[in-house]
């Protein structure tokens, strides 16, 4: 631990010069841990652009040169609203991520992005295992397929935690075993060591895994959109508002327009508008006439009251 | 068992007509599985185009019409020897696959194909692992990082084989006990339901699971001559082979070309290039002089003797 | 074009047998010129997948078989309602497009497609030229910097016709006397013939060209939801409509939750949505107290109003 | 001119601090317009990463840490040997390019890219065209069809660039009159004034147009060595040639293995292989009998004589 702090002092304590922009807020960040879960992190490597390099990219389009910072939140915002993506592609970051493998897999769904993984073909993972907190395991939703429903009761919880934890490290003991490296403590020169690429089969799905992951802003947007709602799993959501973090330095502007025009937005069927139109116009509506499925009605109401 | 053939044969009863062209080779195949590994399969769900619906596109690069059939193969290998890609983008084939997780997490990394998973947030896995056959058990590769060497021996392979077995069917059963389905004959209504979505983290990475994978033949020929390679893991290797099958049966031209100017085909950098050149002219080689690297001269080697 | 009339009905003569699925709507529409502009057209040529494919994508994530046919439709509006879009992916359609450079150059844009289009290094092209009717020449917008307004009085129209027509001819003219072909009526063996791809830089970007275009279902959509979009030049709307018109035929319920879920809805910022809020209370809410921009405003008055 | 230099200059006045690695070749060119053509230019404005980010991601997959400077060659040229290209995305390069439309056309083609390009339907483009240099007017080649053959005489040529020069002139004119701006010298204010989206259809395929372009390491040498290769037209080649400028400076190791394993290597057919491994054991080996076609006969020829 001391180690780690001591190599990112280390990464900090240098500075170079440079003619390209710089975000202040980010730079700040840069190259510190930032805590996720039980021994997860996300720490920002390396970056580019600003919240002025999505004006610039936007004034080329209007052939237009300079012009006063302060039009410069009314154009982001007017791009975000419109969906005029391509100028937030002109921004990039990268961020070296530590996660459990379950959440990896989901993550990867998203393709716009460069990724370099720890390779278990070529390399010994380490002991770690996510094991969630008492009070994060749910039971399953009856409402929701796929989602989490109320805490699960304090004897059960402590039984599935005694499972989680023994069946990951027996699971990580025995992939030691087959591996049977050279140089570790309990080596048996008698014995032949199995590849790595076939031991790493017998690993649980909450072992922990590292990647640096490389992404331009408009992407990244859309992948905090997506991960920091509500149906999203816990876990990655964890992850979700560390990215947000990030974002309201990196690019204050951008971030604020995101507020309001993505995360905190709502989108709204040809249906639900004219629901809308007539609850304004003071007219009754009822479920059954405004052609809404059961669903729909419900989300509807909940947004609006 | 018999009620997937069942299955299939219904699938296969019924004929609709079309205007679109077809893939004689294909349409023998369609639907029926093709297995892989133990317990995993590739089946052809659908498809679009045949090589003459490459060598169409290409032709309204060049503005003309219709050819003598003849002409085709011809055209379709200058593409591929050219690179000239895109006319086979033109084609498409979608896959429904089952496999084991960790050959999934390398196979996604492929980001210019669609997928569908089966998610077990919302659904529950089944109890099926991958388990090698103790033949292809192999050491760690001394000479290679990330390949496996030698067979292990019959005693360490037995062990590693209960191991791989016990591990994967006890995280398994303490999944479904921390799951406690309702409809399950061991259900108990006095402990609460671990959600599915955290369950699962306590599987391990041979667990099967199953997605449908689309593709365009471009990307899907890049697939199969990264993931036939010699360097790549023999597991996903069996994949790769059906799929070169599958190539075989629905672009025969195409399939051909790729044989030659890809799967078989080697790129020599400039240093190669004029090493061979002295070689030809019957001058004396050697590593030192070349400019290669002691891998590269072993490998140019390999190559040519 | 009695010729053309010819190839679309040989093309039509022959029917195959496929086990594939097929869309009943869309078969009938293939290879038939559909009529764009003055000399464009967008002409089906393959398809793979229908309504059910998505379903079936779907439902492989659910890890369920069939289903009843009468849930289909509220799955797909489901998945669209909630920007699901993965499943979308799984259906793929060719199209053959007739379209001037200028729209071309707009078209390419959306990536997430393949191209092969006519080459004028390689090939001649003809000489056809986009000339606007006389009642769609617009003035500038004076509000929209991107948009046009008013129609055109008479007199000017007129002579911007004849300043097109005129321009676009004298460009081709020339450019097939720089080409100078060998069996061209006019050729002129004492002269050099100039390349193509030199010759080409000389015409008007109202010259048609075509290509082939073939794109999934999800990204059709969002091609459309863009194109069809009061904001998009004319020229190209004329083909976002022919384009909602094959999704009509092609995927019936996908298209319908296309019209309630994306053509016809509208998203509303964080801002937005607490008006509304306050407006259906019964509450009076001014744009200063609002938090809306005056633009954001007009926008939200022409939605309710 | 000097208002640009001034620009330029400004830009360059104020250097910034930052924690970010650095490319020192690069910032010494940063912003710096790099001509192109006759009225064309390239300028680098931003960036991220050098050779050590490359170096980083590899080593993550491999799970070490730092490691001598010296290896870092050793490693970059074996990741580009063996296509391991996922490294390379890791760094990213933005330029401010300007460049006639024709040359853009075939730019866009490379679609793992972001671009913003100035729009004409928003505002006016100026009167810039490219017109060839006498001695690079060439003869449509009779070998290959999209190529060009020997100079063209002197007499044609002048005649050709009174053609390009006249047309592109006439037709700016032309725009300029329809768009009748209202504070041009020449405004009728008794005449409407043309919408910007129609009027620039008049224009002609070698006006300048400009546009920032954002793109990887991996995707930037993708491009340069499709389009410094002598199949591409020259106009894009000469591009193609500043681009490979940038990259020496920007990641000089990379530029060096670049040189051997993409611009000079060649990828042999599994034909060409076995002819070659003939001719190096001294036996005599004819077109007939190679398996090669006479395209590729000659090909190999070229190449190794």
């Amino acid at each position: 631990m001391k180690k780690v702090k001591n190599q990112i002092n280390s990464l900090r304590n240098k500075k170079n010069l440079t003619y390209r922009p710089i975000s202040k807020g980010l730079e700040g960040m840069l190259f510190k841990e930032l805590k996720v879960l039980d021994k997860g992190y996300v720490r920002v490597v390396d970056y580019m652009g600003n919240d002025s390099s999505v004006v610039q990219a936007a004034r080329v389009s209007y052939g237009k040169g300079t012009k006063k910072k302060s039009e410069d939140e009314g154009l982001i915002r007017y791009l975000l609203r419109h969906r005029h993506t391509t100028p937030f592609e002109m921004c990039e970051i990268k961020l070296h991520i530590k996660l459990p493998i379950f959440i990896a897999r989901q993550w990867i769904r998203h393709r716009t992005a460069s990724i370099n993984e720890y390779s278990a073909r070529y390399s010994i993972l380490e002991d770690e295992f996510y094991i969630p907190k008492k009070y994060h395991l749910a039971e399953q939703s009856l409402s929701n397929k796929q989602g989490r429903g109320r805490e699960i009761d304090e004897a059960t919880a402590a039984r599935i935690l005694k499972i989680l934890k023994e069946d990951s490290l027996r699971s990580y003991k025995n992939y030691s075993w087959m591996l049977n490296e050279k140089n570790s403590f309990n080596h048996d020169s008698n014995r032949a060591s199995l590849s790595r690429e076939l031991a790493r089969i017998n690993l649980t799905l909450n072992t922990y895994t590292q990647w640096y992951w490389k992404i331009d802003l408009h992407n990244f947007m859309h992948f905090v959109s997506l991960r920091a709602d509500s149906h999203s799993q816990f876990e990655i959501r964890e992850y979700g508002k560390i990215l947000l973090k990030i974002l309201s330095k990196w690019t204050p502007l951008s971030y604020k327009a995101f507020l309001s025009y993505r995360l905190n937005s709502a989108e709204l069927s040809m249906e639900a508008i004219n629901t809308i139109k007539k609850m304004i116009s003071g007219k009754k509506v009822t479920r059954s006439k405004s052609g809404l499925s059961n669903r729909e009605w419900k989300e509807l109401e909940s947004l609006l009251f």
